[in-house]
């Protein structure tokens, strides 16, 4: 139970920050599909530590090797294991808190769990295990894009920060072009100076990303537990640091009308479609055709450069200086963990309803 | 895949709205524990149709006919097999409907999805199947109860309107004394009033329910995918009309920082605390013994008794005027569902977690 | 765990053998399939108590109530809910076995498993469940006979009586001319007398199961775990009274040289073939598309009407005279839910196998 | 699919035989575990190629290199991700071999099933692949032993050549003793010489292994579908050229009576016992504290070192004189994967059944 994601194509997903490297497995990718591994890399890039001032400063080359299930280029459909070595863990800047447990960290939740744990950089609780993930989604983003079904994510606020428009009235082809990743350049700017000055505070501040699949076809999802938007909700709410998720119109859906809220079907062309989308693309728990777009949350990251008072193991009260090189704000290099596990999730159920026509 | 919840304690779920019976199969359950029937039944009574005023005037008798699992009042620990006969299935209501999509409903994600359904009254997409899970809940709540954890959900908002106050400054123990479902009972009248005027215009209206889970201890869930709180996420998405879900601090934290968002622990007697709980009682997707809360966001019942533009399967234009007995607004009977929910993921990762422990 | 068979294409089953109902939930049916429900029912009769005089004489109607998953004839793809109500319970044929384990029956390990048991009838224990398997089994072959895949069984041994011929040398449409269910008239005449002699002395004999199917697509079977192999073992041994299983050559491969085990690959027409099968249609746990068959051993039924020693849950040593209406020998009823199980696996593999096709 | 076995403690397997290198992932192994690594590589070495003169000379370390889930010496309860790098793959060995398909391989289907496959040294389908099983059994078998419970497997037959007495009359800490692994030390010699005397002729034969797991407590097993005996029928048949599974009796069961084949209940002690064992210790899917016991029939080795006829993948004859380094048979190695599977089996099972002890 945990680490295994997906029931046809799934990921397993092992490794701590500071042990000799992460890893996983994909199981049941299909067979015969050319992988574009710059493209891989690049996702993992992207994600990387150390790529730009408002991140934390731990260098990782961060290079995937595969070890099996890939022949001469292509998938061979046996299962695809690869490991990520770890090269600069400073284990030392943790043995300060051998014995501590870290205000709204998962020290004490570990400890407690276990009854042991890795405390070097987190262990397992490291949001360097995402680094798993996004192998895993830049496979399954290339095998849906061959589908025209496309998986972006951006920045939409910082703080009090907001893009303040609809994905539809932005560029998401930009969203890279700054290292906040948000696709308004200038609000991208505010969004900048606002981590620096919290950075340099020793504080650190939550973001909210937002993620759109455009092209998902009519009729993927698994009512009535399974539905599309629950696995969605789950996946995003297995993503470190998330604290909410929304679909479509979201928690803005409590103060409308039903007159206002639903979307009206109209035909264009041969294709059915719906005026409004508060629906966020997916009704009774199966996509529609019209695009997903949702919400996602995260909490300021819980290292601080600043005095906590907290317990240690003997529950004695210490008192704690963050120490260790930490995201500022965690939402920029969270964009290619929410498009892998957006595409982990719109693949594995795409695979599921095929598995119904026979 | 689809209609299964839980990894240990399991329940499979099977029904249409207008079929003969609706009803389940609980896999997992433990032996030896007596069930109190009054109680199950009471939670059905909760969710039933015909209620009160403000509710869907289908007149559901919602008897549950255990078949199998239970001898001598007592489980077995084999599968507990039950159906809830349907029995006020007034299925013309939907001839008008066979061919017509209706808005922001599952009529054509199912029909493109199977590429046939049950029409009767939504089918398989109707919340009438949320009777079965009801049953499951009401099983596993008294077996939460007999190791002190309390699931407990109510109403905090409906429309504008909005309870206005923290889950500590209710007594969640009046949840039931209005029709409502809000502990405040100043707060329930007036959204008692605003959900009977939505009526009379034959709109519906959208709603919150916040959801408290008590005395979890400390070291239930399952990184890195299988977190307590990306279970709670799933399981409250798998609910008709959920758009939003977010637990502890939610949304608001993404305005925090981390100085202000951090849980501060101490100890208190032999327990270990922490100051405030903006982490919901989870850290690291493990309980860490305070108090579970979540917030879910229903959007308003898609049926509406006013004229609306919509397609039918030819992909005609028509016209469609909602009849059959719906809800105006769906949060005071989902407030035994959102339990049922909550109290069938903690019990399931309960029991997996006591089969870490050889 | 333990009561639902299946990835994609799923049975979830319930009851005891004299509670309410025993019944079932299939999760994952393919949509708009049209069911012949004769044919479901005619399998029932195969498997039906009281059908010969050398099977157990209760009486059961063993008729399929669907409750939902079907619409109009047709499968919906939503869950097919189904009970078979019990009606000829002599429970108190049972009343004095309350307290006594009965020697090679599942008593003991269910008392000592759940700490509780239903003791009439053998409760979960009991192949009365079985029949739940065979609704399941009915409708897989009829979705499998439409892609031109047959499953048949035939008893083949019972006691020394052995059909002594391949199924490749039987006519397996005259299995079910004679009450044993052995396609060969003149060898199911010695068994069934083999049968009724036995049975005059109270005692009960073993047998086996041979079973063929046909057509299989090449490429089905899930490498490394989950080979098709495998999980045919899994079905068989979950049969009530299975003690053994062997695919193609089976046990007899012990004793031959690789040189004469291996079966050598040619081309007809435009089929790739093997010249021998040893390999029973399975190579690397996948299907080559050559007749896949096995044998399934069944032990004597546990049940005599002689006099035996065991002991109480007092643990006092105790005499038992076998009372109740048991079938002398299993394989003739057993023949249809042997095929159950086999389409059952064929079917959820064919499933599997169809979602890695983009 | 397919590549991740059991429920808890689950484990992942990647890795073909020829490339950088087979490893797996463990989940849900019980944290605080001190494991012993010499006893975890002694085991990989007595499944070890080039280990005797009987087995192929394939050279290999087989040293694993754990990489998570192991903090000082102990397991910490999340995934425990380990690799065995390849060495010594002759892959040229196998260039003859790109496009033909060998009779009684995996070439074939693989080939049909994925449309691709990696063909040197079988790829996925080889029996290198069991390494990272042994890795897992390991483990499994040290928490196992730490409850008592030991799993024993040994060679009983090679051809003709059976060890000819049960397991109970032999001494089993005597199977590593020759390089047979049979414990009766003057059978093992003759099976050693037919060995030798079938590779001298480029042969290879068949083979049995009897495995005992002593001191299984009462209760293991999840009936109906998910019994223990269905489950290690699953785990010995996932094991590559397994043809057949008896446990207890087995197929000598089907010409027994009832009154000779129950097992008579009798109080010893405190503790109940069976007066005989032909129910193998398991009763209705669930362990009764007896020795549980069972056969597993191997096939010979597929490869053998003379001429045969196939076909290409272009369907042409082709004769083909096998190459490559590989046994004569396969048992002896076989030996330690056996104990594997029937370890994580039992395992898992136990702990499922902690979980529904609350």
């Amino acid at each position: 139970m945990g680490n295994t994601f997906g029931s046809i194509f799934k990921l397993t997903s092992f490794g701590e920050s500071h042990g000799l490297s992460i890893g996983g497995v994909i199981d049941g990718c299909p067979a015969n599909i050319k992988l574009d591994f710059d493209l891989i890399q690049q996702e993992l890039t992207r994600r990387k530590p150390g790529q730009s001032a408002i991140v934390t400063q731990r260098k990782e080359a961060d290079v995937v090797e595969f070890q099996s299930g890939i022949f001469e280029g292509k998938t061979t459909g046996t299962p695809i294991g690869f490991i990520i070595k770890n090269k600069d863990q400073k284990s030392k800047d943790y043995s300060h808190n051998i014995d501590v447990f870290r205000p709204s960290h998962a020290d004490y939740t570990y400890q407690e769990k276990y009854g042991v744990r890795d405390y070097r950089g987190g262990g397992r609780s490291s949001a360097r295990e995402t680094a798993v993930r996004v192998v895993a989604g830049a496979i399954a983003k290339q095998i849906l894009s061959q589908k025209g079904i496309l998986v972006q994510a951006y920045v939409s606020q910082v703080g009090e920060i907001s893009v303040g428009k609809s994905y539809q009235d932005l560029d998401l082809s930009l969203t890279d072009d700054n290292i906040v990743r948000c696709p308004d350049q200038v609000v991208a700017l505010v969004m900048e100076s606002l981590i620096k000055s919290i950075k340099k505070n020793g504080d650190t501040i939550g973001g909210m990303i937002t993620c759109v699949v455009k092209n998902t076809p009519v009729g993927v999802g698994e009512p009535v537990f399974d539905r599309l938007n629950a696995e969605l909700a789950k996946a995003m709410f297995s993503i470190n640091a998330v604290k909410g998720f929304e679909l479509g119109s979201g928690f803005d859906c409590i103060e409308m009308k039903g007159s206002e809220h639903n979307d009206e079907f109209y035909v264009k062309g041969e294709q059915v479609k719906t005026k409004t989308n508060n629906s966020g693309g997916i009704q009774g728990g199966i996509s529609n055709g019209e695009d997903i777009y949702f919400n996602v949350a995260f909490k300021p990251v819980a290292t601080i450069i600043q005095k906590q008072n907290t317990i240690n193991s003997k529950c004695e009260t210490v008192e704690l200086l963050g120490k260790g090189r930490h995201d500022p704000c965690v939402v920029p290099r969270a964009v290619p963990i929410v498009e892998a596990m957006g595409a982990l999730v719109i693949l594995d159920y795409l695979m599921i309803q095929k598995s119904k026509v026979l």
